[in-house]
């Protein structure tokens, strides 16, 4: 019944991003907080040196660090104090030779002081008198202006997701406002004649269209803005009108059960009559989810998924994604972290295919070992309850109890 | 200057986890879309079977597997034609012996029949006579109803974190809507002399306030909904009442900068004046983070972290999001995923405290190699460029090179 060529996942891959070269979501301007989770769309450039001036990092006294050469215990430096820093005030008065000022952490050091003598190292005999009780070296206890960054440098690239770090940086620099890529905007259009929304009580034969809800969830978390246009049921000519209103109003299309036998003939059969380059894929060397199509409607990628609710989100995780980040002009969108871990039990494989098997993990001496969530696959009960995904890569028939593979983690907590 | 006797780390955490225990944020019910990264409040009970009648996960001839007892290529077993199985519609026909029916990927098996031939080992000589080549167990190409979930099994319990997969099992079981935690309700206080808004250009001596902006993100990025309250300058009579407010309105606050000298005198004072229990920690043996706060008011938990942006960051990934978990009811408040990492250098830490350095991470072999981000400590940028926050236990003086460690990740692709 498949008289399709499956491709290797990798070629896959390599296609989706190739096609997807170039072609990005558009631009807009967002105030700093909002910027959160959002890919920057050029590279940011610090206007200001970080810490605009030389602070201290204690709480102590600002010298020259040649007046401490050799103090120690037995025979302390000795200073005049010449005043106090003030938090939030500028240093106006340079220091001179053989005078200490005190500085509270984060103040300003005055001119002349290149260092700072912690307050446990010091004592004061009287109000105007400091001796230190240890040498400090240049640039001991102090971040020199522009250490942290310098004007004129990147702090953030094209094409980096912003996290809170990022904010922070932004924040300290003073960027108010950042370029980024606008949410890429995702249709899911379900097919599948046995299909009824969830708000539904299906009869005898029907059941619920998982998948629109399962996919609009990922997608969502994946940062897009997504719409569900409902259930298509067994009439070409309003597949294709479906079809054509989403690839013109959205970035991203995907067909839910598009790749079941009946649908798949559809949806190949509108792919291609909307326009090239049209079908690129039709079956993919993977498990769940060979019978995945991908085509482009001019710019616009199309998925048609599997009609069965694990395949659709494995396949979604392992190239949907992709595709997303591809549109953000990510600059490796392929670097996700995976966590290795050690099975705890032979898994059989094909050759030649990528399998995705749901996992649980748990420790053992710092390493995480994964267990194989049993039961029929394609359940989707069993894959809510994974921790995560293993990889068996497509060059192995399998992998033994004790092997370790690399797990994509779905949730970030147990 | 530090008059106060640091907690290790693992009892300031038990101690919050402890202090917050019962205490939850209320209930809410929400449209199912929407429950996507919320916290489930209850446990979510299935009302039906999942699948709702046993289906087919092949297309093929549907029968009593008896009847195929023995079949092969050539000897295969004879069943008469008897209709076919659409999509979406009930089998109302019951199977008799030596029937067949044929049947798609997904149909509702007719009464009577326990297996499905898959089409690749079927003959039909004539349009109602069928020939099964390969014998089927009993259940062989079926899911069984309610063998993925069975009505009145708990499909999400309590306190689980609804993840895409919850929402596809939610959604096949028609939960609609569901009820979760509040998102909990954070108040972001700054304080120091020598903090600006990042609206403002800073004079010498003042900087921006980083603070109040990376701490919004990491707790909005957390599921929090965070208001800043602004920057408090050295006044104890504003502070308070800003603080009583907060902890009148908001489930958590959090100082930032409250643990410099001056700040954390009126910080201790005030949360002591509010009442009961007051202050709980003063200290933690945590770098960076040594000088952070936590007391509670009333239920109310409050942080004083320090003014220290990084500081401030690892104190709230370590101790604020674990008060958020507890908050939310999480069960495993403690239970994020940390990725196994070798060191690329050796790294020196001081026995007695728990150290948190910034790496980058890559792979080497299939396993991540940790790189410490070089330059002194504290830098944002160096923290924004690092992949994770790599654990030093307190048991330790140190990791050698080649040594395994676990990372936080603080992204999550490269």
């Amino acid at each position: 019944m498949e008289f399709f060529q499956c491709v290797p996942l990798n070629e896959a891959r390599d296609l989706i991003a190739g096609r997807l070269d170039g072609i990005t979501a558009g631009d807009e301007s967002v105030c700093l907080p909002d910027a959160l989770g959002r890919t920057a769309a050029a590279d940011i450039i610090s206007q200001e040196d970080l810490p605009p001036f030389s602070r201290s990092t204690v709480d102590g006294f600002a010298v020259r660090s040649a007046d401490s050469f050799g103090a120690n215990e037995s025979a302390p430096s000795l200073f005049a104090i010449a005043g106090e820093v003030v938090m939030g005030a500028p240093s106006v008065q340079e220091l001179l030779p053989g005078q200490a000022v005190a500085i509270p952490t984060g103040g300003m050091l005055p001119a002349g002081a290149d260092a700072v003598v912690m307050l446990e190292y010091v004592e004061q005999p009287d109000a105007n008198t400091l001796l230190a009780l240890k040498m400090v070296a240049p640039g001991e206890n102090v971040v020199t202006r522009g250490e942290d960054i310098q004007a004129g440098s990147v702090i953030v690239k094209e094409g980096q997701k912003i996290t809170p770090q990022y904010v922070g940086v932004l924040a300290a620099c003073g960027c108010t406002r950042v370029l980024v890529r606008k949410k890429v905007k995702v249709a899911i259009i379900s097919t599948g004649d046995e299909l009824v929304d969830i708000q539904e009580s299906p009869k005898f034969g029907q059941i619920r269209d998982v998948n629109s809800y399962a996919l609009e969830a990922l997608m969502s978390a994946a940062g897009c803005v997504v719409k569900r246009l409902g259930i298509v049921r067994d009439s070409y000519e309003e597949f294709f009108t479906i079809l054509s209103e989403a690839t013109a109003k959205f970035e991203l299309v995907i067909i839910s059960g598009g790749s079941s036998v009946g649908a798949r003939d559809y949806t190949v059969k509108a792919i291609e009559a909307l326009g090239a380059p049209g079908i690129l894929i039709h079956g993919i060397a993977i498990k769940p989810g060979k019978p995945t199509i991908f085509g482009m409607v001019d710019k616009v990628p199309v998925f048609g998924l599997p009609g069965h609710p694990v395949a659709a989100m494995t396949v979604c995780e392992q190239l949907v994604k992709l595709a997303v980040r591809k549109l953000l002009g990510q600059k490796q969108p392929d670097g996700r972290f995976l966590v290795p871990a050690c099975l705890s039990r032979n898994v059989a494989s094909t050759p030649g295919r990528d399998d995705f098997i749901n996992v649980r993990l748990w420790k053992r001496q710092g390493e995480y070992v994964a267990d194989p969530v049993l039961g029929k696959s394609g359940l989707i009960n069993l894959m809510a309850q994974a921790d995560g995904m293993l990889h068996i890569p497509a060059d192995k028939s399998g992998l033994y109890e004790g092997e370790t593979a690399e797990v994509l983690l779905l949730k970030e907590e147990k």
